[in-house]
């Protein structure tokens, strides 16, 4: 069994990840000894997922507070720069934000009880804590959408996007775990899993899980879903979400908004499974969830081999944000929001 | 200059087709010396786009009637095999039933008129006079649509799909042909090619014209459009045909369903361009339009390198329709089919 981000080790350990870059056809694992390891991990994508990010962070200002050569105050202080510095390895998800100010809490909580001493220590138990939280939530949203879709026939199909299973979580995922959940209630649901270009994170990653678990599961283009819609061969659509705000306005990988505007066109309900980690209060609309940009050569030589003219123009947004109102619910451990609203989503979010 | 089809000699002669697999990275031409070759160059895309399939097919059917060691009445009998085997190349774009038809009718008028010892030569004319016609239809194309897009801002943004220009036709294009005639009358358009997966037709090709005519051009994965029409940088798409059924419902590459219903969503005006040879009046509507179906490969591992697990399932329709209450207009050579309607369909295209 593959493990997505495991901590090797005491607090004078390592953290291991699975390199996702490399799937399907590698299984390669990269040791992180440093908090720039762990950066450019986040960075390149060879971890990704929000709340798999989220943890990675955590685990990241682990391998700073290791650093023996220094004295105690020296050690808090690199913990606060990793912090600081692991923040600017991607800006979109907001699960990485939420971990590191957790981490900042613990950090300054460890100060204020005079525990320097046992900075690395108490760290790791947090970062683990963080990741066994994560491991719970992706659990109960599973639970939580299988009851949700239980009017699912069996053998219905369901399409969804990007990699939101195991290689995205500290558990066995968002919109992936309510798909294991009801393949594990005996649903046998049929999977269509949208490429999702540019980086192809539901053609390498998806299908590889959902084939590891021996769901029946069937790969597209992005560009596909509209006519897979259109021959009624799904009955729900779920996708994960990388940061929503408090109206529910979520966003998501590229391809999300344009996914959810098809399945409003054809009745497919459209869902969103998230942990609460995963909800920014602190914006009020999609519209100023900062969306990130990445180079045009993740489109322009993304297989191997040169696909567009040398010096073509590119734009490359990274995420797009499906609004609340094209969203039929959002599954949370908490439970379901649904219909979505600013009312609703702090009744389930904040408490 | 390159050429996308060229008949080099009279009629004795061969066809050479710009190999469009290889297109930006290598300009490769293919000789084609027998209906066999011409017959794989379409079915594997060599030379593609619906006006372009036609034309090739066309002179496909001049390289049988070269059989110089047959008696006559054998050449004829190869000439209607070789219509009947250009007809299984490719399902979907009628253009090539179209020329193929055409060459059938000429066949047989030789033979009602005792020219038999003509053949190959009519046949090549006849070819030739598709070609010619094309071009115009192209051109014609062009102004009928810059003239309904008049109105477009200078430096207007406009969306489009799949490649549709010199590479798919026997002249400037369909929608490129509308695109470079609005560029001429200097409105500056800002245009956004759609890679269009699976094969990338739109990062390869359309970028590759755009490019090379001084066009402004942006690459998007398909899955960005949404994106790009909310943040209103595209004031319209336009989009080629492959078939166009009696009341307008219109096959084009996968995808441009999808983008039909994303436009409609933000008010975004939605044209296809295509001639008059793309109708088929003997189908009524979309629904019955056959949908070329193709390999898991071009998916799995389209360029060089596996990207998703052995042996996973692969749904790969080609083509997809945009039904008619979806179109803003449909531009051809005689004019804008505005609103689309059966009867409109039926006034523009039955002359």
């Amino acid at each position: 069994m593959t493990k997505t981000i495991e901590w090797i080790g005491d607090e004078l350990g390592q953290l291991r990840l699975l390199d996702q870059t490399r799937l399907p056809t590698e299984t390669h694992y990269l040791t992180c000894l440093d908090v720039e390891d762990v950066w450019q991990a986040i960075k390149r994508l060879s971890v990704r997922g929000a709340p798999a990010i989220g943890i990675a962070a955590a685990y990241g200002v682990c391998l700073a507070a290791q650093e023996t050569s220094r004295v105690a105050t020296q050690r808090k202080e690199s913990c606060l720069e990793a912090c600081d510095y692991l923040a600017t390895s991607r800006p979109t998800a907001v699960n990485l934000f939420w971990a590191l100010k957790r981490m900042r809490e613990a950090i300054e909580r460890i100060t204020a009880d005079g525990n320097e001493e046992q900075l690395a220590e108490i760290l790791l138990a947090e970062a683990r804590t963080i990741h066994d939280e994560d491991r719970q939530q992706c659990a109960n949203i599973g639970k939580h959408g299988a009851d949700l879709l239980s009017e699912l026939p069996a053998g219905g199909g369901i399409l969804t996007h990007c990699n939101t299973g195991a290689l995205a979580t500290g558990g066995d995922g968002t919109a992936l775990s309510v798909i294991f959940e009801l393949h594990r209630r005996g649903k046998q649901p049929k999977v269509y899993a949208d490429e999702t270009r540019p980086l192809l994170q539901g053609a390498r990653l998806t299908m590889w899980e959902l084939m590891q678990r021996g769901v029946d599961a069937t790969l597209i283009c992005d560009s596909m879903a509209a006519q897979v819609m259109r021959e009624q061969r799904v009955q729900a659509v779920i996708v994960g979400a990388d940061r929503i705000a408090a109206n529910g306005d979520s966003a998501n990988k590229i391809g999300t908004y344009g996914l959810a505007i098809v399945a409003k066109h054809h009745d497919v309900p459209f869902y969103v499974a998230a942990p609460t980690t995963t909800f920014d209060l602190s914006i009020e609309s999609g519209d100023t969830i900062p969306i990130e940009q990445r180079t045009a050569e993740e489109i322009t030589c993304g297989f191997g081999k040169q696909t567009a003219p040398d010096e073509a123009a590119v734009y490359n947004p990274a995420f797009d944000v499906a609004p609340g109102e094209l969203i039929t619910g959002i599954i949370t451990e908490r439970g379901v929001i649904a219909p979505v609203s600013q009312e609703k989503v702090h009744r389930v979010v904040k408490n």
